[in-house]
């Protein structure tokens, strides 16, 4: 009873408010000043997001409404949560990618039923995944997997935007069936489609080069207001250059249309006004009297669970550090994953998709001085305001200038220079990198990440698979594992044991020396079970030697009948040569003695230098995988 | 040229001939006396797989006959490729479930199309495996995620049986909602059903009881003849029981019917004949002008390309692992794959679905004496008859007699003792058992097993993410991580120098030693890169000590530009505490004495012991998870 009440005490404590409620240590300390760095960067936040949410709800599949839906409430909510001043929140160009990968239907497409589904699933996953520590899971994704997963992203966005810059219709989703279909129907490009995209890529290019020129002026030098002036507003137009081009270009296309030429492809009527704020559907209406259930719904969402809040994870994380250390602070992961998730799920009330941290409009924030979190709370009033004022006019937006908005995004995140750099520091990280990119393509996206994940844990783990094993070569063999004992290692040395000691041409006892092993679990257990079951079949004897105290009370726990620990080798070594009776008897006696002096004191002795066992000690090549044939030879003739 | 030609030679010599058809090396040694074993076995493994063959393809939701389509290839193709005298290869309950989840598609029920492409393809990637001598990945699948899936297998089959004992239509697949209307439509049970697979099941408990008497014979009597036919005779009908149960349910089925009482659920109509040897589909047409495509085909199996295989691969080693140690014998894992590869790939052009092999049957083939992998002829031999001519008989054979079949069969595949021997050793590994079981019925079996191995493995890592590391506490601080640096544990690293040394009150210069560091990947690499920068900018210095050869040699191959190492952590802080001038410049002389003596012998110093650093080595506890809020007390307000 008092611990539960010492923990409600704890969970509810002022320190454990101010950590999970942030703004309550930032807020009291607000300033005029700070009003105006968050108003500015907020607003050019607001700027930004407003053409890319219109743009990522066309990677997601979703109407273009869609994108703005999921670009406000995260933002609010990460004013309260969040622990970066930069960070923002809502669509992004790999998530709407992943959100059509796993938030699609086949019965109604173009129906953002189980993307919203899956933001309120993420949002839930995150935050539990925030309140149990788990943070660190992103740690065993590796740079090279990363590394693989963008740059295949970068080109499958990139080129699935390519028919709207041609203007085609009816390419399929599939990648490699796109790029098939994208080249044989160039020949129905529509060329005003084209025209608007080269042109818009070309401006955006330019206005780009623009916001990153360096000025070199002379050091000391006062310049004039005016120059100062026209370079802000430079700056400024560079930094928007999204909103300026999308509006330019939905100017020409309106004032084509009032000529009544009607030659472009536009984003057409969207639904007008907000969303409303209601629980997300968890079934979904196809026609008056066919409905999908829930459970259909969630069969098709499947990995989706698993893979949208990690990827929301990876992206908030990574944007948070590396904005941390730019701007001299740190980040709370955990908290930044219950701060996402709790986005996440309330964004799910206004139809969201799943959203994340953005880098391009973090980027954004940063470099406009944003001073706090409280930058957001502008950025999400902005989209509200469009949402509710602006809509009618998104009609003339054409889909080429999306196009060309999204291409220019996402073509940096591209990087073929860690090829070569890989190639002269560690080939080896070659593997996950190149299968991660191959295999994103050839099975999708979202299981080129998983392939990768797997290989570069494997790489980490395949040391563990084959631990390094000393044995010795007398009548009695001595097995002397170098560290920790887990599942991924026991059967190798069971195998190891059973080819060299007791299939041999003449059985021997069999020393086994834990003293290197710092950990084991369950299945090292079954190992010292299945070795007695081995070495009685083999009318052999085996004993253990050098346990832990930890360990041996693990293994004495299994209550395995012969089982027998003596403190050094030698005692072992002598017990099994020495005595001609069955070692079960033995045993017994042993576990006895064990059992009496159940004190740490008696382990001192293991921890010795080992070394001086050492003259009939040999060490196996590390390469013998699988079963020594030559020192068994056995067909399958029996 | 040469390399190549060594390589052909070997790759063709007779040695590597013999270790892929393992039957050059038994072959010449066959004698008679090995026939009769292997006929008796062989024989008595097919009437096993009859009954088993027509029950499993319930299970994988397809019609009867394809299970004895599956049933006879294999074991042809592994008479000649195996390594192990007891393996039969077939169908089997775990794998027909795979199927059922992987290989059905909603565009047309009960096709087994996508089925076949998925033995052609797990065939294929199995032989790939093995060639590659991938066979140690089953070792990544820990005990109790095997023990889990097994036991929540067998559950799914037996609850999927239950519609048929029954008698009941129109059951869902999904295992919650199945669960949901077996219960609501019991009052529709079929009581002529229910009787038949009632009676079925308790003749096979009592069969397989009679199978398995003892008899305590007072030793050295000798027994008469006829005791010994009966008591081998009550042995071979509670060893074929499923064939005895299925036959005399039959023969009650068609004698009803011939008294004109049509009251069981029959097997019907099935597909009479062999099957036609040919390339299996790759697309498959839903209606006179609708095909699917291989695309849409290959989407559909998604994940099963990866699961069906490895599942094969763990089944069927776990099995040929377990009889040869039972038999002292040793079976070679990556030539099993490649049998058992080409076992799938060459049943595929037979209509088979996928194969692996079976415990049970193995088990029956092994107490029948089988002497060598021909026992295998003798069980497709009668495979292939009972297809010629027996299946005009099968239309009897009533649903709940199979179901009976498979019900007694899997339910011995369920363990709860293990949650009581986990919980008495090693309670964290009921973890990865618990999640495995609970989310195969939530999620699918197919995401329970991938979640438990995700589990499972993250126990095993988790400390690889938190690396143990010694920080000093001095001006300069000390930096010594205890073992191999790679991916999972960079960030963490990072993160604990960030806080410790660079953002606190007096940020320190720091030296980093590699002496206990064993192995690097790129990510470590970029560490040290990342680790510069931040030094940089917050003006302290570092140096890094102590490295291995091998080491040394990936981190210069990066060319960072300000990197220095040198050889012991003393003359790294001697270096870093004494010079005023910036450690650039020095860094850069240290480059240069580098590369004059990059001979081992001059890193023979790092390896003295350590602990004479000791006074000012403090040990940072390890729950310190995330970051040291106490040293920093950062808020977002900037």
């Amino acid at each position: 009873m008092d611990a539960t009440k010492k923990y409600c005490k704890e969970a509810f404590s002022v320190k454990t408010l101010k950590r999970r409620f942030p703004i309550i240590t930032w807020l009291p300390k607000y300033r005029l000043k700070h009003l105006q760095g968050d108003v500015i960067a907020g607003l050019t936040v607001g700027l930004t997001v407003l053409p890319q949410g219109l743009a990522y709800a066309q990677i997601a599949e979703l109407p273009p409404q869609y994108g703005l839906y999921s670009a406000f409430m995260g933002c609010f909510v990460y004013t309260f949560l969040g622990t970066s001043k930069d960070i923002t929140m809502g669509p992004t160009a790999i998530m709407s990618l992943m959100t059509a990968d796993f938030g699609q239907t086949e019965w109604l497409p173009h129906n953002a039923t189980n993307a919203i589904i899956l933001t309120f699933f993420a949002g839930i996953i995150q935050m539990i995944m925030g309140f149990l520590h788990l943070g660190f899971i992103v740690q065993f994704i590796s740079f090279p997997v990363i590394n693989g997963f963008t740059s295949a992203a970068s080109i499958t966005i990139a080129f699935g935007q390519l028919k709207n810059l041609l203007g085609l219709k009816g390419i399929p989703r599939d990648f490699l069936h796109m790029v098939y279909e994208t080249f044989r129907k160039i020949p129905e490009t529509n060329i005003w489609d084209l025209v608007m995209g080269l042109c818009s890529m070309v401006i955006l290019v330019i206005l780009k080069f623009i916001k990153d020129l360096k000025y070199d002026d002379e050091e000391g030098v006062v310049l004039p207001m005016s120059t100062k002036v026209s370079r802000k507003i430079l700056w400024l137009v560079g930094t928007a250059r999204n909103a300026v081009v999308v509006v330019a270009a939905a100017g020409i296309a309106a004032a084509l249309l009032a000529k009544d030429i009607d030659v472009l492809s536009l984003t057409g009527n969207i639904q007008e006004g907000l969303p409303p704020f209601k629980l997300p559907n968890f079934t979904l209406q196809i026609s008056p009297n066919e409905t999908i259930g829930t459970g259909q719904l969630f069969q098709n969402i499947g990995a989706g669970f698993a893979i949208i809040p990690l990827i929301g994870l990876l992206e908030t994380i990574a944007i948070g550090k590396a904005f941390a250390r730019k701007n001299d602070y740190s980040i709370e992961p955990n908290q930044e994953l219950i701060a996402m998730g709790a986005a996440n799920f309330l964004s799910s009330f206004v139809s969201s998709y799943p959203i994340t941290g953005s880098f391009s409009r973090t980027a954004v924030n940063s470099a406009s001085g944003v001073r706090t979190p409280a930058g957001g709370i502008f950025t999400g009033l902005l989209v509200v305001l469009a949402l509710a004022l602006l809509t009618p006019l998104f009609y003339y937006i054409p889909d080429a200038a999306l196009a060309a908005v999204i291409i220019t995004a996402v073509l940096d995140m591209f990087d073929w220079k860690i090829y070569l750099t890989l190639w002269r520091v560690k080939k080896l990280d070659i593997i996950p990198l190149f299968s991660t990119f191959i295999m994103s393509f050839i099975l999708g996206i979202e299981y080129g990440i998983l392939i990768g994940i797997g290989l570069s844990l494997m790489i980490v783990l395949y040391p563990m698979a084959r631990p390094h094993v000393k044995m010795g070569s007398k009548d009695i063999m001595l097995v002397q594992p170098d560290q920790g004992l887990k599942f991924p290692g026991v059967e190798y040395v069971r195998d190891k044991i059973y080819t060299r000691a007791l299939i041999g041409e003449t059985p021997r006892s069999v020393v086994f020396d834990f003293t290197h092993v710092s950990g084991v679990d369950y299945t090292t257990v079954q190992l010292v079970e299945r070795l007695y079951e081995d070495c009685k079949k083999h009318k052999v004897q085996i004993a253990f030697a050098g346990m832990r105290p930890e360990i041996l009370e693990i293994v004495e726990s299994a209550k395995i009948p012969e089982f027998a620990h003596f403190h050094t080798i030698e005692e072992a070594e002598q017990a099994l040569s020495e005595e001609k009776k069955p070692l079960l008897a033995r045993a017994h006696s042993s576990n006895a003695t064990d059992e009496r002096s159940a004190t740490p004191s008696r382990y001192m002795s293991i921890n010795r230098d080992i070394g001086s066992v050492g003259p009939h000690v040999i060490e196996i090549p590390e390469q013998m995988n699988g079963i020594d044939k030559s020192a068994t030879s056995i067909s399958p003739l029996v």
